[in-house]
């Protein structure tokens, strides 16, 4: 332990904000994988006001001391973990929502608000924040702004960035910037804003969010479709979406994903097919009664298994809630599971699902294969049941197939996830020298002494190491 | 003329794609405004393709020769104009539209497609681009793309930078990089894609564009609403606003803009009401007939003077092509308009409109106020029947009142026009210091030659000059 560093720090925001002992270091040295480990935190520090996180990063800069900010830490790409000491911000206790503008239909609230709380509170003066990381129940607005998090409804909403107006940030200098604002509309200069969604702690530490709102949806229904093959849910899913139907979920999950969930569901699904579809329509009710019989007609031409309109509200709650449980429930079971991110043009689904199929076979590696496919963000996940060089091997080199598939079909390496340490491998292939010399020159710009987040988003070079 | 200059570019691209003769720079010298004219570039070029442009950008990299993109030159702020010779980009060649994909929602195209024409392709396969400049019959995609364009369907779609995936883009360098994807979803390092986005041609030049699409609304509906009162029609904004109905335009003009569009209008509307709502309101029939029917009880509940729901799909349009004619009728019997853009939270518009009364009685200046009312982007315009020194020094006070007053009330001073030379010696007080100089950093790290379209977006310092 660094004493004088555990010293400096309390004397400047209190000692009861400062955590320096070895399991607390412990604790803050992965995410929610458990797998990006690649040190421990110094320190680590819990502000609860801009002025603190103002304080510590002026701190820091001086010393040239990492800094390492951490919402949640419920990431899945190694993001908020610390690559070489420094000190950790875990911002959850600046958690308050400061404004919800019904006039206006803007939100203004502190970084370390949990995401489910912001819902329901936005929800109760009936507007709607669309965002919803299927980790909602414990991550932070701030963390989803730093990986430009997504969720199912991306399909029909998009992603985080398309509901954020304008930030707080501390830079890497300790001064703070207040960027964007409180109107829809704005043209003024560089976009700041943008800049920093979606750059995982590089340049500055987000401590305060401004975001749009919608009008909340009046009503909304779930219908489950159960298919033959997964090849026929893939293609169901094109078409739905090729008929100009934006259902606000289009889920695709395969037949494991679904004999995992129906240990939460009851009565259980009946796991006769070998892919599944969940989706949910929303909007005024007539709107939504007329869309679910497109969806049906769309699906029958198909010869589809079943499809089941959920009518009980309790019961199509259900569904989601056994969702956005997948990822502990397979972690529950499985001694390390790597979950893909690859996003392809939603048209390409049925190619990127025949061929990560293909890469099960060829590298012997189990994938399951389930995500928001409505708008082409898949999450094949690796299920390793035993951890071995040999297995952790096999994984790299479908992991490194399906990047290498996605991209070829036009697509991302991740869509919502971020880079983090997990996909630093990669960065380059899909963005290529210039870009990351771009990336590498922006974060010069805002950061010339390297301390925010370093080893994160790309490998080599810069100050980023 | 630079002979010299001359030569080299015609060699480079072809003499066919160079423009030298004084008339033909002398007409390059101004945009839409004419009154923000600093100088003449020293020749116009048209590239054809990309390749041109690299070509161009990279001789004019190595010499120091400053670089101005322009689409269709319809600028309100001075953006596209040349502030010390360089060469003009005339983009408007590089008009294809290469893809418009019906499966993923997405299109690709050139940056000088012209706007009008892309709605046109996308909408026969009942696709919809929203953002709709209302110079959209000669504005280029490009343009929209460089100052964060919006227009009447921002209130419920949002504006040019929430519908931009990808770029392709021509560094100051003369290197070509590829941003962003097809995919609605992406978190892939820092995003160039929305740096460039508004950017004003700073940056470098952006060749390509890849677009999001959504599904064509089935329907839409007119209303024309006439308020006894300013203040009456601001109130009924925020009203409809705030009662959850979004339509997908809430325009508010004033009585003399309604005089002025009766010129186009037959029959021209009674003039007898102190300022218009011009409401669209688009989605499935049965969804617009229920929301027109809401928006008729809130206005009526306010004791407006006329609602009138328009079942004419003709008249309708007459009415929408009037409102888009509005500057081109200003211009044609003012000696200048200056419009002002700036944009307000929306529950702020009816002490906005108020200001700006007071504002124009205090400099005895004549302001004419219209604007995107449903997203607070307002457009008060200072109408010049003659132009004096003094003349101009009133305006001056006039537009630094209202800059204020829109930045008192959470506002900021560019909705959709961007900066340009017009807002330059705003841009300070909205953003602040410490922001401002992120900006020339990023402006440094892109451009370190500073021949990027100089003489924009700030007044002072660094290499944008």
């Amino acid at each position: 332990m660094n004493i004088g560093l555990s010293r400096d720090l309390k004397k400047r925001i209190g000692k009861e904000n400062v955590k320096t002992d070895a399991a607390d270091l412990l604790a803050y040295s992965s995410d929610a994988t458990h797998h990006y480990i690649k040190g421990r935190p110094d320190a680590v520090v819990l502000p609860l006001t801009v002025s603190h996180v103002a304080e510590i990063v002026g701190y820091a800069s001086k010393r040239g001391i990492p800094v390492i900010p951490r919402g949640a830490g419920s990431g899945l790409a190694g993001g908020s973990t610390s690559s070489r000491g420094g000190i950790l911000l875990d911002m959850k206790r600046m958690n308050r929502v400061i404004d919800i503008n019904k006039g206006n239909f803007t939100a203004v609230a502190e970084t370390g608000v949990v995401l489910a709380h912001f819902h329901r509170l936005v929800e109760k003066e009936r507007l709607f924040y669309p965002p919803d990381p299927q980790s909602m129940a414990v991550c932070t607005l701030g963390g989803n702004v730093s990986t430009r998090a997504g969720g199912p409804r991306g399909v029909k909403y998009g992603t985080t960035g398309n509901y954020i107006l304008g930030l707080e940030v501390v830079l890497p200098d300790g001064s703070i910037i207040q960027t964007g604002g409180s109107c829809v509309k704005q043209s003024v200069g560089y976009d700041i804003t943008h800049l920093m969604t979606g750059s995982e702690g590089t340049l500055g530490v987000i401590t305060k969010v401004i975001t749009r709102l919608l009008p909340l949806p009046e009503a909304k229904k779930t219908i489950i479709v159960k298919c033959r093959t997964t090849e026929q849910a893939a293609f169901a899913v094109s078409e739905i979406i090729s008929n100009g139907i934006v259902p606000s979920m289009l889920e695709y999950l395969s037949l494991g994903a679904v004999a995992l969930m129906n240990t939460l569901l009851s009565p259980p699904l009946v796991t006769d097919g070998e892919a599944y579809l969940f989706i949910e329509l929303d909007g005024s009710p007539l709107q939504i009664e007329e869309e679910s019989l497109r969806v049906k007609a769309v699906c029958e031409a198909l010869s589809v298994m079943e499809i089941r309109i959920v009518d009980d509200k309790k019961e199509a709650a259900s569904y989601w809630k056994a969702r956005s449980s997948l990822y502990p429930l397979l972690m529950s079971f499985l001694k390390k599971v790597i979950v893909e991110d690859v996003t392809v043009p939603r048209n390409r689904i049925p190619e990127f699902v025949k061929a990560v199929e293909k890469i099960a076979a060829s590298t012997g590696v189990a994938i399951g294969v389930s995500g928001h496919a409505g708008d082409g963000n898949m999450h094949p996940s690796i299920l390793m049941g035993e951890i071995s060089d040999e297995m952790e091997k096999k994984a790299h080199r479908a992991i490194e197939e399906i990047v290498a598939c996605g991209l070829e079909l036009g697509g991302s390496i991740s869509g919502e996830h971020g880079i983090g340490i997990q996909k630093r491998e990669f960065v380059m292939r899909e963005m290529g020298a210039r870009q990351v010399s771009l990336f590498k020159a922006i974060k010069e710009a805002f950061d010339p002494k390297g301390i925010m987040n370093p080893g994160k988003i790309w490998l080599d070079g810069g100050k980023n190491r």
